[in-house]
């Protein structure tokens, strides 16, 4: 290949950024991808980890896989530092890596309204890892429940509070729902795990706000009948470690997930570009940065209002429309082509997942909802996994989990905190003999002989 | 249930502890399974997890799961604090619980021989924990080869030496060179996987000291045609963060792997009893603690010699054994039958793996090794897996990981320690901006065009 090649670099391997490099396969190029970690992952199931549904490499794929048959394509595993727009250059960590065009498709991050301290008792659903640790929540409230003995600490426990009632929010809402109503219940003794609440709060007026209001409302009543109690106009105002104030209320929660709002990650800043409220860089209609043609901003990194005037919305298809229509350009100019004229967002349809048999979906003239709704949207996401492995897995585990009720993925892998504490417990054993005794609880309405006595 | 009934507690959900609770199911008396982790996991093959076959999920269950259907059972997630052998009371995190008769099975972890130091740099493979922090280094050690450019960093990346010649050594070692020279070498464009060296280290004079010699030979020969260095007779006496020390010479390596020795879990000093040099309690012919015939201790935390006089070995059928032997005892004392005379182990074979199509079995009067062996090692261990879902994915996985060469579990999720370096990177943003340049590297022999220019 030679040393004069274009050199491309992306800086994300999101839905936009592999996007661009898979289009650029074929083309005289020489591409780079930085990502800080070493899988893409599939977004939109997300909340299906953090509900123990699927494991974490279930929705996952080592992005080296992925590209391993582009030769001209290199992957680097490493953390942004920053971008010379002059000298055009990125650092990634102790990289230099020199570009002729420039992708930046580092995604979003969540926002809490100029609140970060929520961010420690509100834990948002954007990475992998975000996922577990929900998942450890989730599922240590209901341990935790088990081993105690105060009805009010149980009950706090019990009370899970979903904030942000878009696709997110209401798919969190109605799986933990799922998981306290009909997964857990016969496997613990001294608590019922149905006397779990399960709480969605929206500031807007209704649920789905992207959907029509036929949508909402049913995704409303669909989420009530699964016990899930549903507050919209409700601000949340304070969070804390043991529950969220509302503008006119207190509800005391053991766990709080937070899927309210989204910032864009730091790329305007890197380049020193304009940006608007959310963070975005406001990118012209070829995709690239005012005053650099050869940077291109895409997916949620970028405020993009396209050739008829519609604003880009922030979901896995818009960045891949993105990303194939800059791999074009890209290829266009290098080979001295005519690159096409301003990008055309095409928007194909919207879908949200309530529970077991209860979806909505919106396509241009159809909308969705109920078991129809379900069957398309588990058909839709199954088909855009990428990777035969992973889509008869998932499919596998769906149906063994629509089968039998159970969660497969159900383990509580030590968290940080917990790692630490046991490294000092090393090094001091026996340091502690806990003397609280337990009284036994005599007649508890436990499903049966799991007293003490 | 009665007020009255019979108390039996069980420290632990391995292999021993599980099989108590089990086959106490019809018993009248009243269960409680104490373990610190809310899963059982199927540790045979966690060395699949640590070399990215298998996900955490797919050999873990929760422990509430497997014993749902067992209204005696009550289950519990907390950590042992101690024992109050004379008032007959279990401590564990905030609760105390009484009991009639004790079971300790809580198991073995790794020894360093007196240098508890060498655990940050030479992790062992005993929990999940302990396995996916093993896959992040050795997969970290790829991606920070890719990476860098001096040569002997590389290298030393590159290698990985792994500690103990036992079934664990020898999987382990097996399984890294299947991940260097099959599963990678196409995905990197600056180095080359095939270079990578693993070095397996073990202190006696053969292979798998508990197999017959025949099968220790096939062993050797198998890993060696695997690319595996094998160093028998050879001590190690020093191990820090760049390699170990042998007696006569240095091995530097950026992973090592602890597969030498195992020390049993504190139960002994919990209840003041004897142990051997293993830390293992001494048991009677009834595996109960001498004076004390209401506390039993069974499998690697027992140290046993059977009625025949056989020493019963730290491997899962033992455990198993064991296990359904207490319950018996328990059953028949509790409603004051004769007990089963003393414990008899039946040793049902050995099984080790070497790598895809290769393993060795020595069986009662048949010794296996190569494709029998490996077909043979895959449908017994498919078979123990617990629980019709996990069988499946395994399966699938192994059948999978076979035609592809794949490993589909390549996840590196952070470490702690890299999730406090993102946070306090967070607190400091754009506080460094790396300035070290990096030097194409021309004319290298990658697969193809992945030069930076």
């Amino acid at each position: 290949m030679a040393a004069d090649m274009t050199r491309v670099v992306i800086i994300g391997a999101g839905f936009g950024g592999l996007t661009v490099a898979q289009s650029l396969a074929g083309s005289p190029v020489n591409v780079t991808v930085v990502d800080r970690h070493n899988f893409h992952y599939f977004q939109p199931l997300l909340y299906q980890v953090a509900t123990a549904a699927l494991s974490p490499a279930d929705i996952a794929w080592p992005i080296r896989g992925i590209l391993r048959r582009q030769t001209n394509t290199t992957v680097l595993m490493a953390d942004m530092t920053g971008v010379d727009v002059d000298a055009r250059l990125v650092h990634a960590g102790s990289v230099t890596i020199p570009y002729d065009y420039l992708v930046l498709a580092t995604g979003a991050t969540h926002s809490y309204f100029g609140h970060p301290e929520w961010a420690s008792v509100a834990p948002g659903l954007k990475q992998i890892e975000d996922a577990t640790a929900i998942r450890r929540r989730i599922l240590m409230a209901f341990e935790k429940a088990e081993l105690i003995e105060d009805a009010a600490d149980q009950q706090r426990l019990l009370t899970f509070v979903v904030v942000g009632g878009g696709p997110t929010g209401v798919e969190m809402a109605g799986a933990i729902a799922e998981v306290a109503h009909h997964a857990l219940p016969a496997e613990f003794r001294r608590i019922d795990p149905h006397a779990a609440r399960v709480i969605l709060i929206e500031a807007g007026p209704r649920l789905l706000p992207a959907f029509p209001a036929d949508l909402s409302d049913y995704a409303r009543q669909a989420l009530e009948r699964m016990g899930v109690e549903v507050r919209t106009s409700a601000r949340v105002v304070e969070c804390d470690e043991r529950g969220v104030d509302l503008e006119d209320t207190r509800i005391t929660a053991g766990t709080i997930v937070w899927a309210a709002g989204v910032v864009a990650s730091p790329a305007a800043e890197w380049i020193g570009a304009e940006r608007d409220r959310a963070g975005r860089v406001k990118v012209g209609p070829d995709l690239t940065v005012p005053g650099r043609p050869e940077i291109f901003a895409i997916g949620d990194t970028a405020a993009v209002v396209d050739a008829d005037g519609k604003v880009v919305p922030g979901i896995a298809p818009a960045a891949k429309q993105m990303g194939r229509y800059v791999a074009e350009v890209i290829a266009a100019r290098s080979s001295h082509r005519t690159p096409p004229g301003a990008f055309r967002y095409r928007h194909q349809g919207d879908l949200a997942t309530i529970g077991r048999k209860a979806a909505v979906v919106r396509l241009d003239h159809v909308h969705l909802k109920g078991f129809p709704g379900w069957l398309f949207w588990g058909f839709a996401h199954i088909y855009f996994l990428i990777g035969l492995r992973n889509r008869a897995v998932v499919a596998f585990s769906w149906f063994w989990n629509y089968l039998t009720y159970q969660r497969g993925a159900r383990l509580i892998v030590d968290s940080p905190e917990a790692q630490e504490a046991a490294q000092a417990e090393k090094v001091r054993p026996q340091a502690s003999s806990v003397e609280v005794s337990r009284e036994p609880r005599r007649g508890q309405t436990a499903p049966s002989g799991a007293d003490w006595h």
